[in-house]
C-alpha cells in the first residue's frame, strides 16, 4: 500500500489537466495511465479548438491548464475561425501533432512537482463511511487517497464496432478498464452507454493532394496561450475533398453491413459528429459531403480522413474510400471503428463535479457524458481544482453560466443530464458575448490566480493588459476624430458623412469600419496593441451591456439558495418535478429553473418556501 | 481483401529490419503492428549493443539493416566495452532514447518506398498447397501475399505475471495476440512456452544520484555503423549501486510470492539474465548484486533499474527497491513484472529461417526462441532478405559460422533448437577472432551490397578502406623502426630492447605495444585512420591465420551437402541419431555434426553414404 493525497485515473485529456492541477496546488498526486507511453493522446481528429471548443481552451489556459500550452508549443496549423464575422463566434483552431503533442504533455506533467504518472490499471475504488479510501491495482498494488477523480475516456468498458466484428478495447488494440465499470455499479453509479466512432487513417504518399483543394493556416498562427511561445511554425496545410455518388452508392449498398445499423451497437453517439453512413441516411438528397485531409504529425505518414468515420467493414471502407477524389489508390493504415463505452449519468454529481454521495470521489470527461477533447480537458481542470481545494478545506471553484463555457458546460450537465454525448457549441450559452474567447483571460484569471495556478507575474500582465484597454477606451477612443485620425482617412473613406462621426467611438461603432481600416491613418501616440478588444467593447458596447443587466436580473434566483438537504415535499409541486428536483439537487433556484420540466410554476412555489424559510 | 507481397507480423525489433528489407529489395510489404505508436519498441533495457550483441549491430549495418542508424541517431551514451583487451571482445554499446528510438524506427520505416506500416492483428494464416497464401486480420480484413515472416516477440499468447497476479498481455497493458498461436499450431508448429521479466521504472527525481557512482559515456561516442552520424550527442550518465543484506532478507522472506517460486510460471526463463530472485537463489552467499540506474529517454523521467527483475509483489518491489542506497525514496511508474510467451521450435526451420513444411512462410526474432533485441533484428534482417531473394528466384543468404555472429545464432537455433531463451555471446563462436565487429563491414558489406540493401557509394567506400588498410600494412607497417618512427620513440620509451624490433610489424606484435602508444612518434606520411585495424591485423596475425586454417578444414565437411529428402534410412545410424538427423535435416555434413547426439560415427557413415551417392 502506498499513499498519494490525489489519485486521478486516466491520463487522457481530462485526466492530464486534473493531475497537474492538484500536483501544482501542492498535493501528491498520482496520475494513473493504462500505458505509459500514449499519454495524452489524441484518439480522434488531430485538432485542437474550432467555435466554442476553441473558446474552452482559451478558458483553460486562463485558469492554469496545459492544453493551450502544449497545442502552441506542438501545433503544426493555426487559424482563426469566422474572423469576418462577430468577437463571440471567432475561435482559434490548431492542427496537432499527436506524436508531439503527447510527448509534450507527458513531459510537462513529468517536470510537475508531486505528480507521478504511474502505468497501472484500476480495477476497484474502495470507500470508507461514505468517503473515498483507496484504489485497488491490476498489479496487485494498492493505492490509499485522500481525493480519486474519474477519467476514463472511451476505456471504461470499451468495446469497438468494425462490421460484424468486435472487441474489447479502449482504442483499436489498446485494453480497456472492463472491472472499473463494476466497481463503479456496486458503489451506487447509474452507467450510461454511449458510443463514438473514428475515420480510418491513411498513407501520405498513397494520397494525391493536387486532386484536392488546399487550405493553410493564417500567418502569423494565431495561438491560444496568454503567455505565446516564442516560436517559428513552418505550418502543413490541409486538403478538402468530396464523396460522390459513386461513394454513396458503395456506401448504402453496404450499410446494413455497419455495425451501427447492422444493430450490433446499443449505445448512443454524438448527434453532431455523426458517421458517414449516419449521414447518408439522414440527408440521402445531399450529392456530396466535405471530406478533409488533416496530417497527424510530422513525424509520420499518417493522414486523418475527417468527415467520414464509420463502422462498415474494412473492405467497404477501402472501396469507398478510393471512389473519393484524390484517394483512388489510397493505403489504409488503421481502419476506423465505432466505440462503445461507459459514463456515468452526471446528475450524479454536485457543480463541483463531486459525487452527490461519495466524499472526494470527482468525475471528468467522457464519463460524465461528453464527446471532445477540449471539453474532457476542461472538466479535468476543474475537478483537479476542486479536489485540491477540498483537500485545503476551501469552497469549490462554480464557474457561472455567464463566467465561462466550461461553466455552461458543467451546469448543463449536472442539471439536465444527457442522453447523448455533449458536445459544446456557442448556442449553447445564453450569454456568449460576454464569453467571446477574446476575454477569457479577464475573466477567469482571478480565479486561476487565486488557486495558485496563475503566477503573480502572468497575472499582472493580465491587469495590465486591461488597464491599458481601458485607459484607451477611455483616452483615445472619445477623442474627436479630428485629433484622432489624420486627414487622408476621409479622403481615402470618402463615402462616410463626417458629420455623424465626431468622435473615434461613434466611427468605430459603425458596422462598416473596423479597427483594421482605421488603425493606418491614427496618429502618432494612438497605436494599440489590443485593436479587437477595443474594437469588440466598442462596437458590442449596447449589446453587452444588455446581456450584462441579462445576468445581474438572473442572479436573483441564483441569489436563492437551496440546502443540500432541502426537503422537496411540499404542497403544490408535482411528484415529477419533485423527483426532477431530488434527483439534481441543484444548489440555487436559478439551476432549478434550468432542469427539463420544473415548471415556472413549480419555481415560484419553491421561491417563496425557500424565502421564507429564510426569514 | 488487399494484395501486398510479403506481410510482416510484428513491428519489434525483428519485424522493423524484415520488412525494411523486404520493401527496399523492391516488394510491397505490408508491416502489420498491433499498435502503430509503439513500433520498434525497446520492450525492456534501454541499452543496445554490448558483448556478441554489439558484434550484431555491427553485421546488420554492414548487412544493410536499420538497428545501427537509428541507435547512432537517438542514443544518449555510447561506449566501447572491453576497450583494453582483444578486439574479439571488444564491443560497442549505447544507452538508447527509448521515445526517440521508436519515432526515428517508424519514421524510417514510413520514409521506405514500398512498406507500409499497418495497425491490424494477424488471427489466422492460410496457407493453400502448402504455401502461405493470406493472413486474416482481427479487423475483418484479408491480405494475400506471397511470402509472410511472422516476428511476435513476447505477444504471442504473452501472459504477465507480477506476485499472485496474472492476465493476458503483450506487454504490460498491451494487447497481445492470442489466436495466431492457434494458428500456429493448426498448421503443425510445436509451441514452446519460454519466460522473460524486466525490473521496475522509476522517477528520475525519486533517485538520490549522489549515493551512487557515475557512469559516463566515451568521447568522442563510438558509434555503431559505417555511416555514423553528424551529431554533438550530450551524453547522459548512468549509476551504479548494488542491493544490500536488507535488500536480500526482504526478497528471501518474500520468495515464495514470486510468480517464478509460487508455481505459476511455467515457462523456461533466460539463464544468463536471470530476475533478481533467481540470482539470490543460485548465489545465496553473494553478499551483493550491481544494480544500474539507466535513463529511458531525454523525453521522460523513467529510470531502469537494471539489475533486478522480478515477479514478486509491487509491495515487495517497492520494500525491496527502498533498502538500496540511492533509492531510499524511489517511487515506481511501471512495476517489474515476468512474461510468459510462446516460440516455435526453430528445428521447424530452414537455415534461411523459412519453414521447412510451409514455403514462403519465415520465422524471426524471439518467435525463434532468442532474446534480445539485437538477435531479433538479425533474424528479422536474413528473413527479410531471404523472403526477397525467393520472391526473385535467387537462393538464400546462409552466414557460414565463420562469417557472422548472425550465422552462429541461425545455425546453433536451426540444428540444435532451445530449451531456453537463446542469447548470444562470444564464446559461442568458434571462430571469434574472426568475427570481431570492427571487421563486419568487410565480411558482410559485399552480401549487402549484392540483395540490394548496401548503396553502390557505401561500398566502394569499405573497398578502399579495406584497400588504403592493406596497402598500409604492406607499405608502412614493414618499414624499418628507424624509418617509421623518429628517435624520441625509444628515449621515451626506453626498457624496449631495439635490437628486437626492427620493423614496425615486429614493434607492434609485442603485447605491450598498442598503435596508440606509437602514433605520436610516426613520421610524416605514415599516420592512418584506421589504427585499430592495422593493430589487430598486425597483432593477430598469426591466431588470424590458424582460425582460417581451422575454417579451411571444416570446409571439407560443408562442402558435403545432404539433399533435402535424404532418406536416412541406413544401417549403421541408430534410432535416436536418426530422428535428430530427420528432425533437423541438416543441409551439409558440417551441419550434422554439430548437431547434439549426433556421434563422429554416424558422420563417417553419413560421409561414406554420401560421396558414395555423389559418384
Amino acid at each position: 500500500m502506498i499513499y498519494f493525497d490525489v489519485v486521478v485515473i486516466g491520463a487522457g485529456h481530462a485526466g492530464c489537466e486534473a493531475g497537474y492541477a492538484t500536483a501544482k496546488m501542492g498535493f501528491k498526486t498520482c496520475l494513473l495511465t493504462i500505458n505509459l507511453d500514449v499519454v495524452g493522446q489524441m484518439s480522434c481528429n488531430p485538432a485542437i479548438g474550432g467555435l466554442a471548443k476553441g473558446h474552452i481552451v482559451r478558458e483553460i489556459d486562463a485558469l492554469g491548464g496545459l492544453m493551450a500550452k502544449i497545442i502552441d508549443k506542438t501545433g503544426i496549423q493555426f487559424r482563426m475561425l469566422n474572423k469576418s464575422r462577430g468577437p463571440a463566434v471567432q475561435a482559434p483552431r490548431a492542427q496537432a501533432d499527436k506524436v508531439m503533442y503527447r510527448l509534450e504533455m507527458r513531459k510537462a506533467l513529468e517536470e510537475t512537482e508531486n505528480l507521478y504518472l504511474i502505468q497501472d490499471i484500476a480495477e476497484r475504488i474502495v470507500v470508507k463511511n461514505g468517503e473515498v479510501s483507496e484504489v485497488i491495482l491490476e498489479s496487485g498494488n494498492v493505492i490509499s487517497c485522500k481525493k480519486l477523480i474519474v477519467s476514463t475516456g472511451t476505456f471504461l468498458g470499451g468495446k469497438i464496432f468494425i462490421g460484424d466484428k468486435t472487441y474489447p478495447a479502449g482504442r483499436t488494440n489498446e485494453i480497456p478498464s472492463t472491472t472499473l465499470a463494476d466497481s463503479l455499479k456496486d458503489l451506487g453509479f447509474e452507467l450510461i452507454r454511449f458510443k463514438t466512432g473514428t475515420p480510418a487513417r491513411v498513407h501520405r504518399d498513397s494520397i494525391d493532394f493536387s486532386k484536392m483543394e488546399r487550405q493553410d493556416g493564417d500567418e502569423p498562427p494565431p495561438f491560444f496561450s496568454f503567455n505565446p511561445p516564442k516560436r517559428k511554425v513552418e505550418q502543413i496545410p490541409c486538403y478538402l475533398t468530396y464523396t460522390n455518388e459513386k461513394t454513396h452508392e458503395i456506401i448504402f449498398k453496404n450499410i446494413h453491413r455497419s455495425s451501427l445499423f447492422s444493430g450490433l451497437i446499443q449505445g448512443i453517439g454524438p448527434r453532431y459528429c455523426p458517421s458517414i453512413e449516419d449521414k447518408l441516411k439522414k440527408f440521402p438528397d445531399r450529392e456530396r459531403h466535405q471530406v478533409f485531409l488533416e496530417p497527424e504529425s510530422r513525424y509520420t505518414v499518417e493522414y486523418y480522413v475527417n468527415g467520414v468515420s464509420t463502422s462498415l467493414p474494412v473492405e467497404v471502407q477501402y472501396e469507398y474510400l478510393r471512389t473519393i477524389k484524390g484517394l483512388e489508390n489510397v493505403e489504409i493504415l488503421r481502419p476506423g471503428y465505432a466505440i462503445e463505452y461507459f459514463s456515468i449519468n452526471p446528475l450524479s454529481l454536485k457543480v463541483s463535479l463531486e459525487s452527490k454521495e461519495i466524499k472526494g470521489l470527482y468525475f471528468a470527461g467522457q464519463i460524465n457524458g461528453t464527446s471532445g477533447y477540449e471539453e474532457a480537458a476542461g472538466q479535468g481542470l476543474i475537478a483537479g481544482i476542486n479536489a485540491a481545494l477540498a483537500l485545503k478545506d476551501r469552497e469549490p471553484v462554480v464557474l457561472g453560466r455567464d463566467q465561462a463555457y466550461i461553466g455552461v458546460m458543467i451546469d448543463d450537465l449536472v442539471t439536465k443530464g444527457v442522453d447523448e454525448p455533449y458536445r459544446m457549441f456557442t448556442s449553447r450559452s445564453e450569454y456568449r458575448l460576454l464569453l467571446d474567447h477574446y476575454t477569457a483571460d479577464k475573466r477567469l484569471m482571478p480565479i486561476g490566480h487565486s488557486v495558485g495556478l496563475i503566477d503573480d507575474e502572468t497575472y499582472n500582465r493580465m491587469l495590465e493588459k486591461y488597464e491599458k484597454i481601458e485607459k484607451y477606451l477611455r483616452e483615445v477612443v472619445s477623442l474627436p476624430v479630428k485629433k484622432a485620425l489624420n486627414g487622408d482617412f476621409f479622403t481615402h473613406f470618402s463615402s462616410i458623412d463626417k458629420s455623424k462621426v465626431h468622435t473615434l467611438e461613434k466611427l468605430l461603432k459603425r458596422p462598416e469600419i473596423s479597427f483594421e481600416m482605421i488603425a493606418p491613418y491614427l496618429r502618432e501616440g494612438y497605436l494599440t496593441e489590443y485593436e479587437t478588444e477595443v474594437e469588440t467593447a466598442v462596437k458590442y458596447k449596447g449589446y453587452i451591456e444588455r446581456e450584462m443587466r441579462r445576468v445581474e436580473k438572473s442572479k436573483d434566483l441564483e441569489k436563492v439558495k437551496i440546502p443540500e438537504d432541502f426537503n422537496y415535499n411540499i404542497s403544490g409541486l408535482s411528484r415529477e418535478v419533485r423527483e426532477k428536483l431530488e434527483k439534481v439537487r441543484p444548489v440555487n433556484l436559478a439551476q432549478a429553473s434550468r432542469i427539463p420540466g420544473v415548471t415556472p410554476a413549480s419555481i415560484s412555489i419553491l421561491y417563496l418556501t425557500l424565502t421564507k424559510k429564510r426569514k
